[in-house]
């Protein structure tokens, strides 16, 4: 019999089935009264809180790259970068809708891996699929809505940043930027355990991190590091109407060690520009956190410079000489892949 | 000086602009807390109510072209088609996402007309732009997410179909198919007067009567019509686990009239498989609902079949004799533009 080709209806049934097991275990917790199927999803949302709404692309090309990503990686990360941004307001990512466009030839086997990464990241993330709509195109594109809560007012804003607060990121910056440049290089993760390409392939929004700061009321202002610190600094001084410096000592303490790459300017370089670490970047009063390295729960945490008054600018403080810091992050419009 | 290309950021600030005043409407509301500008939108849900979610591409190429589809109509229609979605369930719609990708050489004119089609219908749907995303592509990409709401358990599905039930759809069907031709051919709406380009640039999701059908209870089951009724009504059955049978004396109420289309068969085919028209396809119990032609509102409702036991297949009634009828509607993975 000559194979038929997918029809989007064949391909929802199987988004629809590789779904279906968390579903279950959502439905039976009562907030998602409808999931995929119907016109639309319903989801019953919590008391007292707010609901998060994002949306982010992840497309073939801009993002990532057929021959080079591997397909459990796009699925993955679609999910991933997206609840990103939920970390960021210290929000519990609840489901999310998926719109898939693909060509009928991955509608088999690719199809079947990127569900399987998909779902991975759904039950590590607890966000379940909730539905989408997916269509043929001659590129992958890829498009996800997360839908989260909060506790109304506790969110955290871009906005709230004041003079004299400290300036925090989670993780170490760069990271993903040096995984992306082995994966284009052709070195893939045969056994995953580089942990540059795992970082780039694999990442992990800082939910936890993101919720403690906001039910403690720690954080002033809050944003994910999905661009890169220069871009995303910048961004958060615009909103809150501040300006920052950031010091090149305490850089040290969030580059990637010289043994991964051996030009220590080069590292400097990958912490202030480098893009997709999906780290936290976070403003606090210093009477609230240490003015100097620690962890929470094993995740490296640490000051990296400070909120100065109204000039929206962002300077870097090179021993001393103080240097206009310009965005240099990612940038569609400016570069692709 | 020379033109600079546009960043992200540059883009962000022309979509933020265009949304500041409804914004505005609906913070005096109260129920967005946070619009664009931050990682993601607040939502604040109205108690005793469910959150409809759902998501709609609309691409180049696929949904239209670039060269024969205005820009305001791009604006207008990638909205609507989602909101119809909303009708489609009883529900009513709040806000929405944007995902937008484009080409820099489109950040100007193109993207302030596209603009200003997609405020229009952001006010004539009251559904306020909350966020979103935007990128760099060679073709337009959009994707847009619409957040609805309605009281809990008020949701109408495409599953509640029971055998009896009369099968109904509003307006005329095969409108929009038939001004699809016209615009490909190059009649361009000089004055907007041509009923069917108007129909297929500015569809109106039938919000108003989803609502009143939902709230008074009447639909057993209900969906939108977007793909041409064969293969809706399918999904409908296929949900529901019924089948169905279209009468061809009732289809008469819904063809458009011979003057548009000389070939009397050729109305007959629009109305059973053109898609895009986004009326409302709805099963009532016929104590409920007059069985002839007749008005919500000055929009036509009209009986073209009835719903049988649980075969799932879907036939037609030519004058007694009866043929079943595939699905022929519009199918991504089957046609493009």
């Amino acid at each position: 019999m000559p194979k038929l080709p997918p029809s989007e209806d064949s391909i929802l049934r199987k988004i629809a089935q590789s779904a279906r097991s968390s579903l279950l275990d959502q439905k039976r917790t009562g907030r998602l009264s409808l999931g995929i199927g119907d016109d639309a999803a319903l989801f019953r949302p919590k008391p007292g809180h707010e609901t998060i709404l994002t949306c982010d692309w992840f497309l073939e090309g801009t993002h990532f790259l057929r021959a080079k990503h591997p397909p459990d990686a796009v699925g993955w990360k679609c999910l991933a970068r997206a609840v990103s941004d939920v970390a960021a307001m210290g929000g519990t990512p609840r489901c999310f809708l998926l719109s898939l466009a693909l060509p009928p030839s991955l509608a088999g086997q690719w199809l079947e891996d990127f569900l399987r990464g998909l779902k991975r990241a759904s039950r590590k993330l607890q966000c379940i699929l909730a539905g989408g709509d997916t269509t043929q195109r001659d590129k992958i594109l890829i498009n996800v809505t997360v839908v989260s809560e909060i506790r109304a007012g506790q969110a955290v804003l871009r906005s709230g940043a004041r003079e004299g607060d400290v300036v925090y990121v989670s993780g170490i910056l760069g990271e993903a930027e040096l995984g992306l440049k082995f994966v284009l290089r052709g070195r893939l993760p045969v056994r995953g355990n580089d942990p540059y390409i795992r970082k780039h392939l694999y990442p992990e929004p800082r939910l936890e991190l993101g919720r403690w700061l906001a039910e403690k009321k720690i954080a002033t202002a809050m944003m994910d590091l999905s661009d890169g610190l220069s871009s995303d600094l910048a961004r958060l001084c615009t909103a809150s109407g501040v300006g920052a410096r950031i010091d090149r000592e305490s850089l040290a303490a969030v580059c990637v060690p010289l043994i991964a790459n051996r030009k220590p300017e080069r590292s400097l370089q990958l912490a202030l520009h480098g893009g997709d670490d999906y780290e936290l970047l976070f403003t606090a009063s210093p009477r609230k956190l240490p003015n100097s390295p620690w962890q929470f729960k094993s995740l490296p945490i640490s000051p990296v410079g400070v909120i100065t008054s109204g000039s929206k600018k962002v300077v870097y403080n090179n021993h001393g000489r103080i240097l206009p810091l310009s965005p240099h992050g990612w940038d569609p419009f400016k570069k692709e892949l």
